[in-house]
């Protein structure tokens, strides 16, 4: 019970206590800052990663975390965050829950594989700190073989649809500009791509990176903790979620269900008509 | 029924038919423009205007939009939002799920206030654009008759906390450099001070302009819609929402209350001890 | 600000005063009622109407609101509700969280007919009780003049699918019963059928009762406040929504989509392709 | 990828196939049985039961779990999924997406100890099953040495404020006297029993059984599957919250925090005030 509360209560904590924003009386301090500093000068993602991490981003990282955000901003309406959004449109309920719906879905399958692969990014890093006389591709081969073992996937590579997604080689090119000026250091995204390279090999085909591992690798060069990820994925995503559901919203449509009503679409493959019997019971 | 879904397919529409993105093999196609021509090039406030209205906004609207998604990050821990948030991270679900959760509850009263003073902004013009004999004054003047009639509360105006919010001056500030610069109209930044000071002369007391009234006026002068505003707002206080949700689960607390446990602050005050009384039943 | 909760707690108020529970060291008291005696003598529509009503209902009467939970348990993966919560399961979110964004879904629209119905059913007694002189069908027949004036719909009549619903004729047999054993009135019963059968007249067609009609009909003659019916049906139709999240979830499918992708589902009708251009933008 | 619903779909699946629910016109089927058989006959838990497994209970089975379904029901204001309900009913949302804001959060940590306990259950159940020389002692020993050797706390047990939990004995008093009608094995009761007394034992210190720790015995009793545990939980705290939202939506107080807007519970404690500098930026 070390962890609840109510223990830290009693040994003097306070109920709400955070490092994030101070509110009194006309003085509104995030990380520090008065607000009145912040609005007009930091960018969305500056002023996201100030409220995550509690520092200031310089201006070219901060439009590589926009370009993360852009990137993964809609997949269309067969993506399930963005249908849920857009049947709840029809449905009767206030917009902003529209758009919690679609978010609530953005879980460790659509949209968590970011968090799964800067987990895996970070962690071979560390191994890689610890035994200065192993190269990058030696760790690399290390790790793929204890995924192999426990039967994972990789996160962050390959795609359902794409295989050239033109998402990718625009972020690669941004992020390898910043190295090229020395504002990140280009180790996360030598990472993932010798990642990719060698499970290509091990696989004998084309493998390609996705959307998430591209997102992993920079933003593992920013320091976002893994764990955070599916949050800014959340407020990515979260755009396209409020314009679908916008759309959705001004066609006035009632009630829309996932599909039409056709038998190749949905079917009853239950038990055939039966009735209640007492005897039957369990 | 003429607005079911069933009946416009019957008719030959699409079941998912939307004019924000195409997605294809290896294309996505966003308002017309491929993804990878915007990732880099658009700010996270030109993306999400242009999946939402359609169009690129200029890149000075589009920090003044920026300035309001900054403006509403946060109101800390005693927001609802933000609370509801912190506890669901010391639940046990997935991140993405405690974002949703606090944005789940930006409805009407808490975060609405844009969206209602917008559509009053947005009728005000449309009346004054009827009718030019009327001045702005004279059709402020007949709408504040008409929400004292109805016994409504003006969205915008006054706070339960603050009466000189520093997030008000600068959000003005800034766009009013943009209305000296011919980037915006100031048709929407007048009338909404307009709209304050009669209600301060009216009720004989200073009066101020809250976040969602400016907030407001800025949306208007920028064209995006009314019933838009709650999705805009969520995108804002998102990213209070992922902050405070995220330090939370660092903390590891397990199953955190809204507040103590103490009298003062939980009590029942219901019927006193009974007992079940089969006469009793209704 | 009359209405904020700082007022009231400044004024004396506990900040979370409640009439339902009392929630001790190993003393759980519900309306009164310690659960100890509550638990395996009270039915699952029992609990529910003490905790949201305050009282015991009889044995009978509990049969019948049961057997309006059971009616609107499921309507198949194309209600929305049930849809949602489906594809949420394939996504990797807790499964309780599955469950919330199928319930998120049950609004105005979708499930909120009964709430609509009720108001009016309430607010039709009431008139009637104003107005001795005047008959059931005469009042009925002001509020239908009056729905028809302002352009809304009746709810509670009519499905787009079903035009002789199995469930109504079923419920109002149960509900008649108990008028009969004198345990409910009947009031409202016959007030939903006046409106239908008055509004089929002057429509000139046949029209039928759907089960939020009814639903709404003999919560009334329950005394649940129409305010609550939406939570009503969430419990309801929560079971169905549980059960289909349930099902996908062993499927074990990863990221489930509304429908295939096929052209004739989805189609992208925006701008045609084109490329950004700063002279466009606004 | 061989789990995804497009391959399915290829390989000529229906895209939702559904083994619970069959909706044609007039007819409704629940797992075999025309839907108005069940109305009126089937009790809350039977349908779930019905819905969610595909049998239905025996009435003395189904009284057994609508016992676990009331015990439950409400846990008072402090519970996370109350405070976070009734939050959402100041805040201007849809009543159902107030019931979905509280079902969200009862996760793995708040609420999902069932599920976690049932999961042990079952295996320890198999592993008796394969080994007839082994005896239940012996074999809930050998779990207990691998939770410890795991570092994991067993799920079920010890309760942050009860110690002799009221709701406790009533439940195992209602089981029991199943057991000895012989309509349970009684199997998973003693198999619970046995590992609180050897924890105690162990611990050297008084331990009690949690209602989540019955709650799972007697949901292995009746074969629900551990994994929908969350979902059956979700329907009966459901109750509470459905209760608890609408209590706060009749107050009609306006944008409800967490606690009093005082020091002694909220607190910044982040960076002192600083100002912004390019210089700092990272």
């Amino acid at each position: 019970m070390g962890r609840s509360a109510l223990d830290a209560y009693s040994n003097g904590a306070v109920w709400w206590d955070t490092q994030i924003s101070g509110i009194q009386k006309n003085e509104i301090i995030i990380r520090g800052y008065p607000i009145e500093e912040l609005i007009g000068t930091l960018s969305y993602s500056q002023m996201l990663y100030l409220l995550l991490c509690g520092e200031v981003l310089s201006d070219k990282k901060a439009r590589l975390l926009e370009s993360v955000l852009v990137a993964g901003a809609d997949h269309g309406p067969r993506a399930p965050s963005i249908a849920a959004a857009r049947m709840a449109a029809t449905c009767g309920i206030s917009f902003n829950s529209c758009v919690a719906t679609g978010i609530n879905v953005l879980g460790d399958i659509h949209g968590g594989a970011a968090e799964k692969a800067m987990k895996l990014f970070y962690q071979t890093n560390t191994l890689l700190a610890a035994d200065p006389n192993k190269s990058l591709s030696e760790v690399v081969a290390q790790q793929l073989d204890l995924l192999q073992q426990s039967g994972e996937k990789l996160a962050g590579i390959g795609h359902q649809l794409h295989d050239d997604d033109p998402r990718i080689k625009r972020l690669y090119a941004l992020a390898e500009a910043l190295v090229e000026e020395g504002e990140i250091s280009g180790t996360y995204l030598r990472m993932a791509e010798e990642f990719r390279s060698q499970l290509a090999e091990r696989k004998k085909r084309k493998l390609t990176m996705n959307i998430d591992g591209v997102a992993a690798a920079i933003q593992c060069e920013l320091a976002i903790p893994a764990e955070a990820a599916k949050g800014v994925f959340a407020l990515s995503r979260g755009m396209g979620i409020v314009a679908h559901a916008f759309e959705e919203l001004q066609n006035q449509v009632l009630i829309k269900g996932p599909c039409p009503n056709r038998d190749d679409l949905v079917r009853y493959s239950g038990p055939a008509l039966r009735h209640l019997d007492p005897a039957d019971r369990e």
